[in-house]
C-alpha cells in the first residue's frame, strides 16, 4: 500500500467506512468525495450535511448516538429561534452553526466549495482530504406521492414519510467534479476506488453522475470496490430500504448491485456484501460483479478498520 | 397624555430613555425610530445593533452590565468559530444569533426591514413600536486618521481608537423613512417628539438626515425635546465625547446643542441638560433652544421613568 485511495461517500454510513480507511491509511492518502446533492440553503446559510458528517467523523467530533452533528452540542440558538417562531425543523446546534457561518462567509467572499471544505478540514485537523462532488450546487428533488420535495424537506422535515417515485438532481447538467479529483484520477498513484455503503439513489448516484464521473472511474486503472448499504434486507441507517420498496426494487444487496450494474455498466469490480447475505452471491456474480462476502456491520472502530483493510486488500482484476 | 410619542434612538443610551417612555406611556403609544446606519452584513447575516438593543431592552431581555446583547447569553457558536479561525471580533451570542438568523431569513424572503422589525417586536412581546429609520441600507463610514472605516470596524473592531475626522452615510440619498412614520407625523395624535441621549453624529444625525426627516419633524405641531448625551463633559456611554474632541467641537452639552442648532435650524424646542451642567443654560438659550435642567443620569428604572415623565411634561411652545 502507500498509494492514494478515493472513497465516494454520503453521510453517516459512508462516514463510518471513511473513518476506517482514514485510520488504516497513511496521512494524506485518503480522498473522500462527498455527496453535495443533500446541501441546501437554510436560514441564509449554506449547509452541507454530508461534508459536515465526514468532517466531524474524521476529526473525532461526531455525535455517535445521534448519527449527525457534534458531540457535546448545545441548542441555545435553536431554542431562541423556536421562541421567535422561526424554522427549527432542521436542528442546528450552536457549535455546528459556527461551521455554517464560516462556510457561508467564505462562499460569499468568492471561495469555491472545494477551498472552503479544505479550509475546514485543515482547521479541524483532518489527516485525509474531503472534496465536494461539485463546486456548483446540485440539489436532489424527491418525486413523491405528495409531489416534488427538496431533499431535506423530504428527509428531515417529512421524516421520509411520503412514498418515493423517483429523483431529480437539479443543477447536474452544469456540475463538474473539482479539478483536484481529475488530477487524482489521472495519477498512477491511485490504487483503489471505494464506493462506501451510502444510499445508492440520493448519495452515490449524484456523485457518479456529476460530469458523468462514473465513466472516468470505470476507465481508471484502480479497481472499484462497492460496499452494500443494505444488509439482510435492511438499511443500517436511513431510508434506502424504504425507498427501494417504493421504487419496486427488491430491498436487498442484490437490488443495489443490480441498480449499479444497470446504471453504470462495467464500473464496479467488487461488490462487498455482508456475511448474512452470502446466499445473494451467485445472483450478484451473474450481474458481472464479483461478490465478496465480509462482515460489513460497523459498530466499533475496529469493525470500521477491519472492513477498510478488507476493501483495500482486494487486488486489481 | 394618552397621545402618541415618537422617540429617535440609537443604542444603549437611547434605549434607556426609550424604556422609561415605554413604562410611563399607555401600551402602543410609543414609537421608537431606530438608527440603522450602524447595521452591517457580517458572517452572511444582517445585523441591526441599535434595533436589537431596543428590542432586547424594551422586552426586558437586555444584558444590563454588558450594555449590549442578551441576559444569560451563551457563547458556544463564537467559541467554535474562533477555533475555526473565523471572525469573532463582533461577539454574537448563541441566542442573539437566532435573532439575526430570523431577520436574515425574512429579509431574504422579501420582507422589508419594518415588517421584520415589527415581527420581532411582536414575538418578543413589546408594548411599543420599533421602526427602522429606513427600509433600505444606510451605512456609516467613519473618516479617520487611518482612512475610511465601516462603522462597526471603527466602533467594535478598532474600539474607537482611530481619530475621527468626519462621517459619511452611504445609501442616504436613496433612503426614506418607513411609511408608518409618515403616517404618524401626519396624525394629530402625535403629542411629543423626543430625541434620546444618543450619539449626535452616528446615531441621531443619520436618522434626522434620512429623507431630510428633520424638516418634517420641525414642521410637525408636536414639540421636539432633545436630551443631551453629554453630561459634565463625558459621554455616559460610547465614544461621543472622544469624537467631539477629535472633531474640534467642545465635548459639552453646549457643543451638542450647537451642533443640532446649526445642522437642523428650528428643529429643537427643548434641550434637556443634566443638573451638573446648569451653567451651560445661558449658552444653550442663546442658540435659540430652550434649555431645561434635569437629572438625566439614568441608572435605575425609576431614573428612566422620571426623565421620561419630565420630557413628556414639557408643553408645546
Amino acid at each position: 500500500m502507500g498509494g492514494e485511495v478515493l472513497a465516494l461517500s454520503g453521510g453517516v454510513g459512508g462516514a463510518k467506512l471513511s473513518l476506517g480507511l482514514d485510520r488504516v491509511l497513511p496521512a494524506g492518502a485518503l480522498h473522500v468525495l462527498a455527496n453535495t446533492a443533500d446541501d441546501f440553503e437554510h436560514l441564509g446559510l449554506t449547509i452541507c450535511p454530508d461534508i459536515d458528517t465526514l468532517l466531524y467523523t474524521l476529526s473525532g467530533r461526531a455525535n455517535r448516538e445521534q448519527g449527525w452533528g457534534l458531540e457535546g452540542e448545545s441548542w441555545n440558538a435553536m431554542q431562541a429561534l423556536e421562541a421567535l417562531g422561526g424554522e427549527t425543523w432542521f436542528r442546528l446546534g450552536d457549535r455546528d452553526l459556527a461551521t455554517h457561518l464560516w462556510r457561508s462567509t467564505r462562499l460569499a467572499a468568492g471561495e469555491c466549495l472545494s477551498q472552503v471544505t479544505a479550509g475546514l478540514a485543515q482547521r479541524l485537523g483532518l489527516r485525509s482530504h474531503v472534496l465536494p462532488m461539485s463546486e456548483t450546487p446540485v440539489r436532489t428533488l424527491v418525486d413523491t406521492d405528495e409531489g416534488e420535495l427538496p431533499f431535506q424537506h423530504y428527509f428531515v422535515r417529512r421524516r421520509c414519510e411520503p412514498a418515493v417515485r423517483g429523483f431529480r438532481f437539479a443543477g447536474l447538467d452544469a456540475a463538474q467534479p473539482p479539478p483536484a479529483l481529475r488530477e487524482l484520477l489521472a495519477s498512477p498513484a491511485l490504487e483503489k476506488i471505494v464506493i462506501c455503503p451510502s444510499n445508492p439513489f440520493v448519495s452515490v448516484d449524484p456523485i457518479l453522475q456529476t460530469g458523468e464521473l462514473w465513466r472516468a472511474l470505470r476507465d481508471a486503472p484502480a479497481p472499484v470496490v462497492a460496499v452494500s448499504p443494505i444488509v439482510a434486507g435492511l438499511a443500517l441507517k436511513g431510508p434506502a430500504a424504504k425507498m427501494m420498496a417504493e421504487l419496486q426494487i427488491p430491498a436487498t444487496a442484490l437490488g443495489v448491485a443490480a441498480h449499479y450494474a444497470q446504471a453504470y455498466p462495467g464500473l464496479i469490480d467488487y461488490f462487498v456484501i455482508d456475511s448474512s447475505d452470502a446466499t445473494l452471491s451467485t445472483g450478484i456474480d451473474q450481474l458481472g460483479l464479483r461478490s465478496i462476502v465480509a462482515d460489513t456491520i460497523m459498530t466499533t472502530t475496529n469493525d470500521k478498520e477491519r472492513l477498510a483493510r478488507y476493501c483495500l486488500a482486494l487486488e486489481g482484476v
